[in-house]
């Protein structure tokens, strides 16, 4: 499970294949020019190795599994060439507009990002509100003590704003791991220091220090700390910040790029320029964290690590505020295909072969659909082309695909084939699943039995995709408070449509309305809401069928918001926000399913707890302010 | 129309109204390690435009528009900061699998190219059959020649693999416009050489060479050359071919990262190194054109241009085979915001208040749709949080804003706020639509107006995206042959499916039909399928609801595929391939414009000619061979 593959034998197989002799890269080529620092300074990549000469330089030619990850140590890693991989998609990633998960959803996520191999897991914002605080909480007792075999168990990490109540409430929720992390962040550029905090720089720099001081005396002996806006800070104060925190035993220190406006260059010398200035960094280690506003976040994030990141702070699927944060499959195939050859031997741990289900977990949950032109995981990232001649392209695999798409997990549908029929039996479909990476209990396996039979009834053929649309409108559902038991829809260009609906309620108890709308899904929607009796305006709607054919399975996204009752505190901008939620629905009939994700939505906005945030944790309270000396 | 706008004035107004006396970054950054070069020594950014005194260097710190387009030289730039751009989103956009567009939208999207500025147009391969034919001769004729009082007018540009069939093809295309070109290419990498192509590195200079001249000869003064693969080919081959091909009269060299493997620093130093080593090299104008297979391709482009490429090929929204290839508005934009602080002064002639209806022309064509995160274009780029305090986020937009919405003509929805009402009458409604960028003749304003009327009469509000959803619905449909004219269904979880559709045919004969299904969609397609007769195999749909509200207007998108008789020519692979046919259909009611959507692609799929591909123009006939000396 913790098995390291850094050897980037696609490119380098390829290379050689066509032309063993070719040089296709000269051995002078540098990423970027960077300032005196101690492991990489400005030569080649391979000076660049050899200037570490006490540690065993690994071999990258072969493409077998050659070394295991290093020992966990807060700030230290003993393998120079080794990054961190950070996954931030509960915490940042869930942040963006409907994207908010429950506890359920996250934990499912964790244990998807265990397989994977991330060494740390940002869980949440637990001083967001309460239901954030549980689902941290939960991921820090389960996930956070999932130790296997090779020792290998995520780092937990909760943000913190820099105040005493936040630092508090995350290390009450992650101290539960047995790597528990508290990442607490302040704000260093100009524009936000005047702006957002109204603080002079001395002010702030007192802020960071004795906060980071206030997480150690807690017992939290992993402390990350974030001049948030770096990428627009002012040079001489993030060495002075930066100094500062590691005195007060930060062992992380995270420079965000957090509005994306580095180009590469830039912030790999950012990174460089910290490396080289700031006393006391060789005790600690530098992460990457960068927003995507221009395209670049991959870039960026390579840049940093090229430079002397050795964390890289990234979502599945790159999703996150606004154009979202780098993504990490985008940036571990980057590492794994060029490391060698182009990073300076650099590699991470990530098992990149549960990639794929991943990055459908994270669409479905986050409703967050990739583009079918996304890097690695979009739906045309492996298809050359669509046609008759596809064979000429595989023999020959290496003139258009640098990557293999087993290699994230991913079966061609032609190679996949027809896994499952009609006749197939309960243990076939278990096993299957299984491959899939789901393991459900045994009622969890009969429900999905019965509505495989069924569909393999209508369907020649069902596929993996199937399956997947049919376990996620299954197992993957909030708690159910309203069930759809019943509906009956009339429309079409003729009259006017109408709907009736029967529900039943967590008591059982079953409730029909009917209503009239300017289409089926108006009219249904409408009686669900006469029912529901809850306000919630529809925000987005969308629905893609699963697999080819007219006769496939379809399956809905809604995303809803309640009436101003779901309000966690957001961490940068220290605001409540409205919570959105977002449902799913997968049958063969668009406008049933279209029901049960409405429901699902429903239910899940149910689900949370109304409460307005913790007032203590709002930006302009006492217990804020009181913490600045 | 042609106005240039270099100044990067949001990343620069920000930091000086945060802090004026603030250096963001030291004047001694530079971006690559860069191979002695004329223009960009490897020294500081200010530096390198000392570097140029003989030509007057702009001053960029005010946010006017202070230059004009360079005039259109093809080997030549009188200003070494202009990048031209190069849309090819007309042929490796469209070669993207279900992109293909009909010829009356490939004019569209010229026509929108033309407002946002690009300085060449690839239109298409004109040798992969007679539709890409007839769509490149279509545009050089219109688009090519719509001159603007500035002088402004797009280069018209085919592709043609390298041989004479081809290139007089292309040529017979594009020499209608003003400013045509010819694109040929041909393989360099071990790999391409060994497994496509079957020849020696001696036999594809020669190649190259002849072909180049041949164009010439044909009285083309524009042609452009790409060595295929060149992030994978030998340098020194490089070198050689390109020193050919400049002395057999190329005007620009493209330097294709095909496959999408290098990192920046790679791909900066490849074209470093091309300036610095091939002779002949200064009276030619260097190419980018990066894939993303690896999410880098934004990155990789601006790394060329850094390095002294002065034409980088996009395309919107990034579509393109695979992972797609650079973004037009990510590299545009990247260039705005940073051309002066990180690139040295470079900018570009491109009016980025065009870019959203592009992104929205483009997806809507393509049905390759950009995922919510999606750099600058994506529907959550600019939503900076959903809620209640988005005020005070507005207040201060530079704290996590580096570019106004505004910029790339998106207006916030709670500033467009409701523009039609069910009173407004035809002369709003066709100045709103001006406005929004569409044009439209007396006969298509009618259509749109009534149903304009009948969705005012249901909604409270209709909003820009409603009226662009009305007119994409309308207007920008294939020509038709088959008509929905009525639909009834009966659905929901009690009994069976049914749908009845009544069509007219091209006659205006009313057909009628019924059919039961899975589904509604299922029995409506079926129904359909009975009346139409064509073999169609739905690939992929989906529906997404364009405003928010259960009343909202839906657009459904689906994609077909026809049985085997649309086999155009695929550039790269010299194989033929399928084509796949999109249709769209917007409405309140989403059985009705699922059903639309299938009609709209049988339509599309209809307008073609059913041809097999040009024998001469396939692999291994003897019109290719011969051309090989």
């Amino acid at each position: 499970m913790a098995a390291v593959s850094p050897a980037s034998r696609f490119s380098a197989s390829q290379f050689s294949a066509a032309n063993p002799k070719a040089k296709p890269f000269p051995s002078s080529f540098i990423q970027f020019r960077l300032s005196p620092s101690r492991h990489f300074p400005s030569s080649s990549s391979a000076a660049a190795a050899a200037a570490v000469p006490s540690l065993p330089r690994k071999s990258f030619s072969t493409s077998i599994s050659c070394s295991v990850r290093p020992e966990y140590i807060p700030n230290r890693i003993s393998d120079p060439h080794y990054v961190r991989v950070f996954d931030t998609t509960l915490r940042d990633g869930e942040q963006s507009p409907g994207a908010t998960m429950t506890s359920k959803e996250k934990l499912d996520i964790a244990r998807q990002l265990i397989k994977l191999g991330v060494d740390v897991i940002e869980a949440g914002f637990p001083a967001a509100s309460k239901d954030d605080f549980e689902a941290v909480k939960a991921i820090a007792e389960e996930i956070g003590n999932a130790v296997d075999e090779d020792g290998y168990v995520p780092v937990i990490c909760g943000l913190s704003r820099c105040n005493e109540k936040d630092i508090r409430t995350a290390w009450d929720a992650v101290k539960y791991a047995k790597r528990p992390r508290i990442h607490t962040f302040i704000a260093t550029s100009p524009i936000h220091m005047k702006y957002k905090l109204r603080k002079s720089k001395e002010e702030v720099v007192e802020i960071a220090r004795s906060m980071v001081s206030f997480a150690r005396s807690l017992g939290c002996e992993d402390v990350e700390f974030s001049p948030e806006d770096a990428g627009r800070s002012d040079r001489e104060f993030l060495y002075q910040i930066l100094e500062e925190v590691i005195k007060a035993g930060a062992t992380t220190l995270n420079i965000p790029d957090t509005v994306g406006i580095n180009l590469p260059s830039e912030f790999g010398q950012l990174i460089a320029d910290i490396k080289a200035n700031t006393p006391g960094i060789e005790n600690v280690i530098i992460s990457t964290h960068c927003q995507n506003d221009l395209g670049l976040s991959t870039a960026n994030t390579l840049a940093g690590a090229y430079s002397g990141a050795r964390q890289v702070e990234v979502t599945i699927n790159g999703i996150g505020e606004r154009a979202g944060n780098a993504s990490l499959e985008e940036v571990v195939m980057a590492i794994k295909c060029r490391g060698e050859h182009v990073l300076g031997g650099l590699y991470t741990g990530i098992n990149t072969k549960h990639i794929t289900m991943a990055s459908k977990m994270v669409e479905d949950y986050s409703g967050l659909q990739v583009q079918p032109h996304k890097a690695i995981v979009g739906a045309n990232a492996f298809a050359h082309e669509s046609g008759i001649h596809q064979d000429g392209m595989l023999k020959h695999k290496g003139t258009y695909e640098i990557i293999s798409p087993e290699d994230i997990g991913l079966e061609r549908a032609n190679e996949a084939g027809i896994v499952l029929g009609k006749l197939s039996g309960r243990h076939a479909l278990r096993d299957r699943l299984k491959e899939l990476g789901y393991e459900l209990d045994d009622q969890q396996l009969g429900n999905i039995f019965w509505r495989f039979k069924a569909v393999a009834e209508q369907k020649k053929r069902v596929t993996d995709a199937d399956l997947i649309a049919l376990v996620s409108d299954e197992v993957f559902q909030p708690e159910t408070v309203w069930k759809l038991h019943d509906l009956q829809v009339t429309c079409g260009t003729l009259g006017l449509s109408t709907a009736t609906v029967k529900l039943t309620d967590a008591d059982g108890e079953e409730h029909i309305g009917c209503a009239v709308g300017t289409g089926p899904v108006d009219s249904a929607y409408k009686a669900v809401d006469l029912i529901v009796k809850e306000e919630a305006t529809l925000m987005e709607y969308s629905m893609n069928a699963v697999t080819e054919g007219i006769d496939a399975i379809a399956t809905t996204r809604v995303l809803i918001r309640g009436e101003n009752k779901h309000t966690p505190t957001h961490a940068l901008t220290d605001e409540p926000f409205e919570r959105t939620f977002s449902g799913s629905g997968a049958g063969m009939d668009i406008v049933v399913c279209s029901v049960k994700a409405y429901i699902s939505a429903l239910n899940k906005m149910l689900a949370f707890k109304r409460r307005a945030p913790a007032k203590a944790a709002a930006a302009s309270s006492p217990d804020r302010t009181h913490v600045s000396a």
